[in-house]
Parts: structure tokens; sequence; C-alpha cells
């Protein structure tokens, strides 16, 4: 390859993004300055949080996100030809890093790259720093997980069980995929939220749930308030329903109140302050993936030009699993 | 006394309750039962928490609150005359206990017999749990509380004092209140909500806040999340602008997502689910009592006559401190 190729944001989109929003630029293949190497990427994440930024990102330039590559060019001596390693510095084929932006990555055996954008990745951190670190999930107890089917969702199935959980639970937008998610992922029920968010929880958890693991807030935090055991945890991830419409965010739990009745704890966690759990990740997760007992679950879209349609994808919820483009 | 005066509930009040909604019964002095003592109350407790349960008290039938007294007459071996008891069987002059219904107090030198209702009882346990349990306020840390002025709210204050808080923020219902605050209470600033609750509150906490202790929810919540540091905690321990009008709850906060951004952590309690935090209470508040470092703040009325009076009063939130009827 003589040229790279980047995702460019060229609008801001109102409501649900557009491929118009953005443009693929090709350039001859950069050379690294003094300090730098030359990363040829493998695969780009694509999420959801994206989207906000697209309020704030500077357009007609590319777009951040992670990805993992490895070094094609080092004019830094922390850098070798080689070297695998993870950035922030998506979506395109190629990127030019400083070793201090980069995490450099010993990939053992029979563990796929692409994992450290999943289950290993900022992904499974997400899904393993809100079960084990703010809701302090315990063996025995009731998971509820909402946008299940996502990567966020499917990491923290896995992780639940591999913590102890006895029951775990998902809703996510298909039919399809919460039988996928009972079929393949390990869930032990999972119901499309157009049914109803409440009444599709309480079938699943009738004797009620211990742990929420919130990405969308609005009617299924409600619900889950609803549901919670006393002395119940939520850990509060993101709002997928509302990156597409800041300004109208989906009207707060009516229910709030019963927070004190039943002494439950919601708390918000951002992945980022919370790196410190990787390794404790990893020991978890790397020998469950050698002995095929853990999966990265993914949706994979092949060449950066798809990058686009990958993520509108995610946006829709199109897809099962981490969302990944393979470079 | 050959009588005893007792409280009904004779209505279900609609809103703020009025005194037709009770009556005063006129009775011989009962005799204790076998296993019974009767006990002549010294001081009764009247709180907000009440008008929420005056929707499924029996009617004609004797109120229920915490009140402590002196057993005058005992038909059961583990009770003696003369022993001083905490109970929840007020609202009334005189009541039958058993001995597993109350709890025998050991009053201290120096430590007045009211503070088993205030600093030392559940009002000021409420607000020990709250600050020490839930929202694990630490020395050096700036609190914000609501209802500052009432029982909870004073005891709130002078313990985080004593917990190190390097700052202490309550809101109230007059500037009168407000003075008596920071003029009494050892607030370090105070201010009337009715003049706005977030701009009260951002001027007299330009730093921000990192506790916040909530007896009111609504506005006064979205006010906390909006100035609360990243990492801040709230314990909600009731909403008293709630009690009059169950059906129709203040709206919740329209800032809630700012937990995730902020790392938040909003967790409720029942101080009756954390009774074993009393004698740690205990060991922190008597010695300042009887250094007097610390006082139980209360609002006194005189004769169980005006226990309709001091309860109408306590919801209009009249009270500084404390409110209790003396017998």
């Amino acid at each position: 390859m003589t040229t790279s190729l980047t995702v460019h944001q060229v609008r801001r989109p109102q409501g649900l993004p557009t491929p118009a929003d953005f443009a693929f630029v090709e350039e001859p293949l950069p050379s690294p300055a003094e300090g730098q190497a030359l990363v040829a990427n493998a695969y780009l994440s694509v999420d959801p949080y994206m989207r906000e930024a697209m309020a704030d990102n500077d357009l007609h330039a590319p777009l951040e996100g992670r990805a993992v590559g490895r070094v094609v060019e080092s004019r830094t001596p922390s850098l070798a030809v080689g070297d695998v390693v993870a950035h922030r510095h998506g979506l395109r084929s190629h990127a030019l890093v400083r070793y201090e932006e980069v995490r450099v990555l010993t990939v053992p055996d029979r563990v796929p790259l692409s994992a450290y954008l999943g289950i290993l990745g900022g992904t499974g951190l997400s899904a393993y720093v809100g079960l084990k670190r703010t809701a302090e999930l315990r063996a025995g107890e009731t998971l509820f997980v909402s946008a299940a089917a996502g990567g966020v969702g499917t990491a923290a199935g896995r992780i639940a069980r591999l913590l102890g959980a006895r029951r775990v639970i998902g809703s996510t937008g298909s039919p399809a995929k919460a039988r996928h998610l009972t079929d393949h992922v390990g869930f032990d029920a999972a119901f499309d939220y157009h049914d109803g968010v409440l009444s599709g929880l309480r079938a699943a958890a009738p004797d009620g749930i211990d742990v929420y693991l919130d990405n969308v807030g609005g009617d299924h935090l409600a619900a889950a308030i609803d549901v919670l055991r006393e002395r119940g945890r939520i850990a509060w991830c993101g709002a997928v329903a509302q990156y597409n419409d800041p300004d109208n965010p989906p009207p707060a739990p009516y229910n709030l109140y019963d927070i004190v009745g039943k002494q439950l704890r919601l708390e918000g966690f951002l992945v980022r302050h919370n790196l410190d759990l990787r390794d404790e990740l990893e020991a978890l997760i790397v020998p469950e993936i050698q002995a095929g007992r853990a999966v990265s679950d993914e949706t994979i879209f092949d060449g950066v030009e798809r990058t686009v349609e990958a993520f509108l994808a995610v946006l829709r919820g199109d897809n099962v699993g981490k969302m990944l483009v393979r470079v």
C-alpha cells in the first residue's frame, strides 16, 4: 500500500448521521518525523460514543477512534517495526504515533488481535469496571444488561458469568438478537424491548435483579428501578438513546424516589478513569479465550471504506457484539 | 396523673393535614398486663415522615411515633420502675410496652434526655449514616444539606464538622432560619431556597461540593448534581416535598445523566437498616455534648395537647432543629 485512507467528518449531523456527513480522503503514505512511528492499522473500533463527539469534532479533519495495528516504520527508539500497538488515532488505514500515545501490546498465543478492541479493550473494560468496581456484582446475583447485544453488553454477559452471576438477563432491539444472546452468548434470558421493557424484565426476572448495567437510560432505567431488589446497584455507563439528540434527553425515571425506599445505589463511571483494572481484566479473560471458553463477540466489516457504513450500523444497533472494521 | 392522653388520626388528609384530621382521646391510666410495663413519656418526636404514614395508619387508633420516657409500673422482670427507655409507641402521654419493644437507655451525666430523640436518636443517626456510611464524607470536603434547619439538617451540620468537613452549606425556607444556621449551628453558609436553589448553592459553593445530603429531592437534587465535583456523592434520605402529595412527586432532575459524566453516586438509605452505627454516633457526640461543644438543636412544644400543632408546624418547616413535644 502506498496510500493511506482517512475518514473525515465534513458536516454536523442533525439526529442520526448520514453518509454525506463524512468523506474519505486518500493521501500518499506519510513518513514519520523524528520521534514518530507509522502504524498500519489492522482493526478500527466504531462505537456509539463517537456520535456524541460529532458535536465538537473539527470538520474536514481525521476522526479519532480506537485502533490496533503494527508498526511498519519507526523514527523513535521506543517503538520497533513489528510492535503491536493500540492507539486512538483511527479511523484510518495508517497513523503516525508517538510512543506516549500508544499502548504496546504483548499478545499471547491464541488471542486474536481484534479482542484488544473488544472484550480486552475499552469495551470489555467498560463492562468489567461497571460490574466489578461500580456495581460490585457478587457470586449468586442476578444481572440485567441493556443494549445487551452490543459490544459492552456481550462482554458484560461473559464477564458476569466469570464473576459467578447466577442469572444474566439482557434487553435488545430484535427477537433475532435476543435469540442470539441466549443461544450463543450465554445469557439466561433476553427480550426485545419493543415488546415492553418493564413487562419483559419482569417476565425474565420474576425474583428481581441485584445489578443493572445501564447503557440506555430512560425507560430501561425506570424498569430496572422497579425490579431491583433492596440494596441493588445500578452502574451507569452511557445513554445510547441520547447520543443522537442531546438536547432532548429521555425523561428521568418517574420512580427515582424509590432509590430511597429500596436503598438503591445509582453510580456513573467513565472507563478512562479506571484503566488500573486492565491487568485484572486480562488475567480473567485471556485464559478463557485461550481455552475456548470465552470469545470476543464481534461484527466485522472489511475495508476502511466501509467505516461509515459500520458506524451508521452500530448507531442503528445492527451489530451483534463489538462492531469492528478490518483494514 | 390518673388519665392518659393519646393522639388518634381520624381522617385521611388531602395535601397538608389539618387539626380536624386528628383527635385527642383521654382515658384512665392503663395497667400493664403480665409482661408489660407502663412508661410515662417525657418527650415525643414529631417528624415529617409521619405524613407519609397517614396514608396507611388505622383510623381512630393511636398514632405511632418515637418517644422517650420512664417506666412507672412494671410487670416484667426485664424492666424496672425508673428505667429510661426509648420506644415507638408515642404519640401519647403514657404507653404500655414490652421489653422487646424498647431500648433501655443509659443516659450519661450532663446529657439531656431529649437528645435521644434528636442528635442521639433516629434523627441524628439519619444524618450520621448518610454522611459517614452512604456518602463517605471525608475530612476537608464540602457538604451541602437541604432542609438544613430541620432535625436531620442541624444534626448533619454538627456531625459534618466533627468528621472534619472543610465547609458546610445549608438551604432552608427563610432568611431568619438561614441566619440561625450560620450564627448558631456552625454552618459556613446558608441560603433561603425561595431566592433560587441553583443560584444560592453556586454562590455559597463557588468551588463546588463533594457531598449532598438530600432531604428534599426535586430542584434541590438537580442543583446539587450541577454543582457536585467529580466523584461526588449524594446520600438520599427522604423527600419532604413529596410527603404531602405522593401521587405527584416532583419531576426527576433534568440533568440526571450528568451522573455518568461526573462519575457521581446517588444512594438511598433507611436509618432503620443501619442501627449498628448507633454506638459509634454516641461515642462521637456524647463527649461533645458533655463538653458543651455540640448541642441537640431543638424546638420544643409543651404538652401532649400541642402534638398536632407541633406536627403541622414541622410540615410547614416552622421549626429550627428537632421538633419535640415535652409531656
